[in-house]
């Protein structure tokens, strides 16, 4: 390091801190420690770093699976934002099994990560017993419901615990209030996954028909399979079949509608005239399906921006720290589009 | 660690192991050394290990971007295969830009990785050089290309440059085979992104339309923007207003063949009377599209299982190392569907 500094002009630190954080120093001068590097053959060992600093530069991310394309936008929101201060995510996959979310935790903080990222807040008790024990901020992401409240209640350690997400109750809510107020009678539901978070919304749906007198458990559809356009297809005819007075229906992810509306168009069945279709996520393509997909659109890479920054925060000691706000909405927006 | 190991009624070596590599052990001994950790709250140090073995269980996967889901699959293919024998891989982003690379390479490099996986062969001199200097396995990925071959040659020191994918411009040139041999006669091409897989599964389809003397370079629309269903749409609107005559249309990503095939669909253009459609990578929903979606079905995940393995036989100095198969060829299959 001493070589690269001499070389590129300027002292140990400043190239220690252009490596480790490149954003804290100009770009004429990470220019020059870069290049002094490159030329030298310089790499900077982190695992020596790790010791005479006690942090390892790493953060560890978990999420449920890589094929729900909700999860990558959440990877991507805070790979672009820790990765420019020189923090390197490692990603855990729980599977949506908090079991197995324990398991890859445990195994994720044998790294010492300098800081965790999770989905959810529907933790074991030994999750729960893990985080609490850590001395490295943590943020919880996706959920903000009283359920989740209720779970992190009492985990925090008196620290209180952060989440960063939306209410996946009032987005649902306001799906199943935008089916009844365009004027449908038999509403219908199609899910699956099922995972807390489907469940809240679904919860959401529910109510809002209850409050316009319209629901029918009859009417639910709800599956454990992982949601993709081919299920979609396949429920929409059960669904039908089952109860062919449906006149309109809310599908809990955007593949599943979409699989929908292209079996409607083989079955002949006319959307919005027959059957009014919404989804959610607003996932990549439902504003060019036929006809447009009504849905709602979910922060989730702004959700890990925010994470992410609120876990730099937490590490480098700046700002309020635990003493952050405990829960950060950012929202949701119906996009009412020509499906219903 | 002792204190786990009289706790679970095995030695240190073994907690050692089942923490470090579960499949290792019986499922029932792991089962003792989990619960025995869990009860006793013992999380092993990576950190202090690390100094130790001189090992810090993480893997560098580089790859283009997270919005493409070929790159998810690929790392979705990586992670199921590290993850179960204790590797933590570390996801660098490199935008599809060589330079980036091999900036995200040397901060990738500072965490010490036992191995690093990165997609294609189209690196900066410097990446090669890092490379080279690495005393730990490396796998290249997805580019199988005679320019790939060229650009690794001499690169290797003599150990040889591992790859595992498939033939981007044999694919290429099935596709551009399969439609002269539909009868098209005005074969047009729509392409983004223009990464170098992209370019040699177009340098195919031209190489094909030739050989069926049916090239003609005024039907090629390629712009350097990342791929959507959006852009699809767009380029289709276009390429037909440019080229009229334009029978047969191949498009190089399969979302851009959707948003295609979704535009053809409210422009009132028969497909495949008036216009065959063929995409590539058969991404989700191509079997659902009206009509499904002629397309080419690549092994991304497979690719990431199989370099992965290759690498940890490489760590752990299990089977011959380097003198592993230079080249895997995974093939591609084409799926000839109703859109041509």
């Amino acid at each position: 390091m001493a070589d690269v500094a001499a070389a590129a002009g300027v002292s140990a630190m400043t190239v220690s801190r252009a490596l480790r954080r490149p954003d804290s120093v100009s770009a004429e001068v990470r220019a020059r420690v870069e290049e002094a590097s490159r030329r030298l053959g310089f790499v900077p060992s982190r695992v020596a770093s790790a010791l005479a600093s006690a942090r390892t530069m790493t953060v560890a991310v978990l999420i449920p699976s890589l094929t729900n394309a909700v999860f990558i936008d959440l990877l991507a929101g805070v790979q672009e934002t820790l990765s420019p201060q020189g923090y390197q995510p490692m990603i855990g996959l729980t599977g949506y099994g908090p079991e197995e979310e324990e398991r890859v935790l445990r195994m994720q903080l044998s790294h010492d990560p300098d800081g965790v990222i999770l989905t959810g807040l529907d933790h074991t008790p030994g999750t729960w017993d893990l985080l609490r024990g850590l001395t490295v901020p943590v943020v919880h992401t996706m959920d903000l419901s009283v359920e989740g409240d209720l779970a992190a209640e009492g985990q925090d350690g008196g620290c209180g615990v952060q989440a960063v997400g939306f209410s996946q109750f009032d987005a649902g809510y306001a799906i199943g209030a935008h089916l009844a107020e365009r004027g449908r009678r038999r509403i219908g539901l199609i899910a699956g996954q099922l995972d807390p978070r489907t469940r809240q919304r679904c919860d959401g749906w529910r109510q809002a028909l209850r409050d316009a007198g319209r629901h029918d458990p009859a009417l639910e559809l709800m599956v454990p399979d992982a949601t993709s356009v081919a299920l979609g297809a396949e429920l929409l005819e059960r669904a039908l079949a089952a109860h062919p007075d449906t006149d309109a229906l809310f599908l809990c992810n955007d593949d599943l509608a979409q699989g929908a509306l292209f079996q409607c168009a083989r079955l002949g069945i006319p959307v919005p005239d027959r059957l009014a279709v919404a989804g959610f996520n607003d996932l990549a393509g439902s504003a060019w399906t036929l006809p447009p997909l009504t849905t709602v659109a979910t922060p989730r890479r702004a959700i890990g921006v925010e994470a992410a920054r609120l876990l730099i925060a937490g590490m480098e000691d700046r700002g309020p720290g635990r003493e952050n706000p405990r829960r950060v909405d950012l929202g949701f927006r119906l996009m009412i589009r020509e499906t219903t």
